[in-house]
């Protein structure tokens, strides 16, 4: 699975997973979690150049991914966790204005989060590595500027549930990713910022992966 | 390619391409394409069963897929058809209810569209089957009685212009599919009853390919 953006098929991200992220944009927090599927075209390896679309106002979100290692439909939460094979530190690029017009018009959100480069991810990052996926730090810098720093303990829906939730609609595949959620702090990039991010066991010194992209 | 449902990674649905259906609904016709993805994982083959899940009014819309056969990022208009390896009849399943309410919340429309079982397909056709693939019927029965039966001609934008606009977003890959968009008459299926379509060439009797869904 160290390959899942060859592989893989699906990347399903999660909506408004952290209260304070809802607040920012004005927007309610759900009673229950909703998602989005991005392309896999949109993977972007460490090292590489985000695109930022002409007219458009791309934003970071740094969010948890939990990368799928077997195939399961209707996964009881009981179970969700054998169905993890491991993690990565993912950004959920978002063209906010298409996506602001999208919502307004009641459109589908896929085009302002489908481009390419638009989910950069680090490498595969095993799951023994992280025994308490709700207790982890995701930071990012914009340009050496700490833009967020958020907890996955602040997460709304944990992961056995979001794998329930998800699975009761579409199969997981190996090598699928949820992307669960961004804590606050999104803000714009633009062309020529140095965006970098890491992610770290909560009261840990030391990143478990570190990525940085143009 | 006569594979793709198993190959290929995206599914690339375009919305209101037909005036008459965009009316039916109530909805304003669009000024340029706009889609959204479908996980291959809602494949489904002829001779199988549609999934209604619970609390859901499931409505079918028969398209033209449009299968694609290399590679492309930026592709021209006029290169277009190079990128179209060959054709499928698709229904593009939709929780019309679910998809109501996300449109009204200004929510994504990927759990509505996304159900396994909600993109039942035929075999695949090979691109000389069809010369021109704006001159061809599409037809559906919901218990031997005729729902949908219109014409590709009717197509707001065509198939070269639908290729352009969705690769200045997303690369297109070997085994990607394009749903076209679907001409008027959706309607709800209910458990157990049998949906029938196929596809055929204007002006002639026989279907180029069939598909039944219980
Ligand atoms: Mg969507
Ligand atoms: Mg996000
Ligand atoms: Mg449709």
């Amino acid at each position: 699975m160290s390959n899942f953006t060859k592989t893989g098929k699906k990347i399903i991200a999660i909506g408004r997973n952290y209260v304070e992220h809802a607040k920012e944009l004005g927007n309610a927090v759900p009673s229950k979690p909703f998602f989005f599927l991005k392309p896999t075209t949109s993977y972007l390896e460490s090292g590489n150049n985000i695109e930022i679309p002409k007219d458009s106002v791309v934003h970071h979100e740094v969010e948890l991914g939990v990368v799928i290692g077997k195939n399961g439909r209707n996964i009881p939460e009981s179970e969700a966790m054998s169905y993890v094979e491991g993690y990565c530190l993912a950004l959920d690029m978002t063209a906010r204005n298409l996506q602001d017009e999208a919502k307004k018009k009641g459109h589908p959100w896929s085009i302002s989060k489908g481009f390419d480069t638009f989910t950069p991810v680090s490498k595969f990052i095993p799951k023994d590595l992280i025994r308490d996926p709700n207790d982890v730090t995701l930071w990012l810098k914009v340009n050496q500027i700490m833009t967020q720093n958020g907890s996955t303990s602040d997460m709304l829906f944990k992961i056995p549930t979001l794998i329930n939730f998800v699975s009761s609609i579409m199969k997981l595949e190996e090598g699928d990713v949820i992307l669960t959620g961004t804590p606050k702090g999104v803000g714009p990039i633009f062309p020529g910022q140095v965006v970098k991010g890491g992610l770290k066991l909560n009261n840990h010194a030391d990143n478990i992966v570190e990525f940085e992209f143009g």
